[in-house]
């Protein structure tokens, strides 16, 4: 038996027809669910089965087993957050820009697919090599596009920078996505620029203000 | 029955004498590494009791469950690692200077207790509020040191500061302790601190770099 790239991602069989594509992202789609909310070890073939509206049989159509079913979720969160942002920021040349741009896109995929955190930070626990190649691949893709713009960017340690950058946009979605269920995500993502621009010392931003203490936005 | 602020943190009883002190110690150890290895689910009081080479009822004689087992634990990671970086950095004034200690210390702290990440983002699944409160709680305190040095500080929403800065802290650990479990921990904070003093666009930076490209630490 070969390993293909489709069984790394742990997809067996690619639908044929578009029928089939249709029930295997149903499938998908109630897998997301099921592990969202009960969690993995919780959650049977049987459960994603029923929330899907097809056979067991059928799931095992496309994927080998649920840890399959698991690992092509989580492979398509990570490939799907790279087009959103991708495709937002394809016109964009400014590294600042293209960063407001992703961080916004990532908030919003974020609201639109609730379970997200608790499925890809699951995987620490239903094998921990998951979950750091979920993050490496993630943060070595950042690292390229920012040596891209590197004469744009503060000179330091790109893969540091690439972390960096991507515990603040988790960090944040928890706050304002997962946690608050807030609107408003452009007003995040223009607080997060200013320490894009400014760092958190302000020392770009003091030299902006009018002597005195200046305006504060904080609640 | 009421509910003490002991019972809030998951004890039941607080030992009377340092035996008990040292048995209830070595209980919280030995859950931490059973928790860490096979998760919460998958552990039970008795592993906990033989790790920690005492009898079953013994730890119910401290904790009313392996629920309260946990949350006592979970408790005790935010207060170790706010103590930890108060003791660091208590005879410091200067914000940068603060925020560089107090990192170093976070992350000196996650490489002495590698299941920390495990055992704090299980929590997502036992019960989101614990989740939920252990991070609204760490960024509360944040945000009204934050409040404290705002003068020194770039002027945006603390809040954001404060989760930004966690996300930071948390993903930089995530990488070079626990993934990569790198020693030279000062490397990593001097970068951090780069981003803290000039943003991501270098905007300071670039003033004092001679003309040209400037030199590059990036591997």
């Amino acid at each position: 038996m070969t390993t293909s790239p489709k069984m790394a991602r742990g997809l067996t069989t690619t639908p044929k027809t578009a029928r089939g594509l249709t029930t295997m992202n149903r499938i998908i789609r109630a897998a997301e669910v099921e592990f969202g909310r009960k969690g993995y070890h919780y959650t049977g073939i049987t459960d994603i089965a029923q929330r899907a509206k097809v056979a067991s049989g059928t799931i095992y159509l496309y994927f080998t087993d649920k840890y399959s079913l698991y690992v092509h979720l989580l492979t398509q969160y990570g490939e799907r957050i790279r087009r959103d942002i991708a495709k937002n920021t394809k016109d964009l040349t400014d590294r600042g820009e293209i960063e407001r741009v992703g961080l916004l896109s990532f908030l919003k995929l974020v609201k639109k697919q609730p379970h997200m955190y608790n499925i890809i930070w699951e995987s620490l626990h239903i094998n921990p090599k998951l979950f750091i190649d979920y993050y490496e691949t993630f943060a070595r893709r950042y690292k390229t596009q920012l040596d891209h713009s590197q004469e744009e960017l503060t000179d330091m340690d790109s893969t540091v920078l690439a972390y960096a950058l991507m515990g603040i946009a988790n960090f944040v979605g928890l706050k304002y996505v997962f946690f608050d269920k807030k609107s408003d995500l452009e007003y995040v993502v223009d607080e997060v620029m200013k320490l894009y621009r400014y760092g958190i010392l302000g020392l770009g931003q003091n030299k902006e203000r009018p002597a005195g203490k200046g305006p504060t936005d904080a609640e």
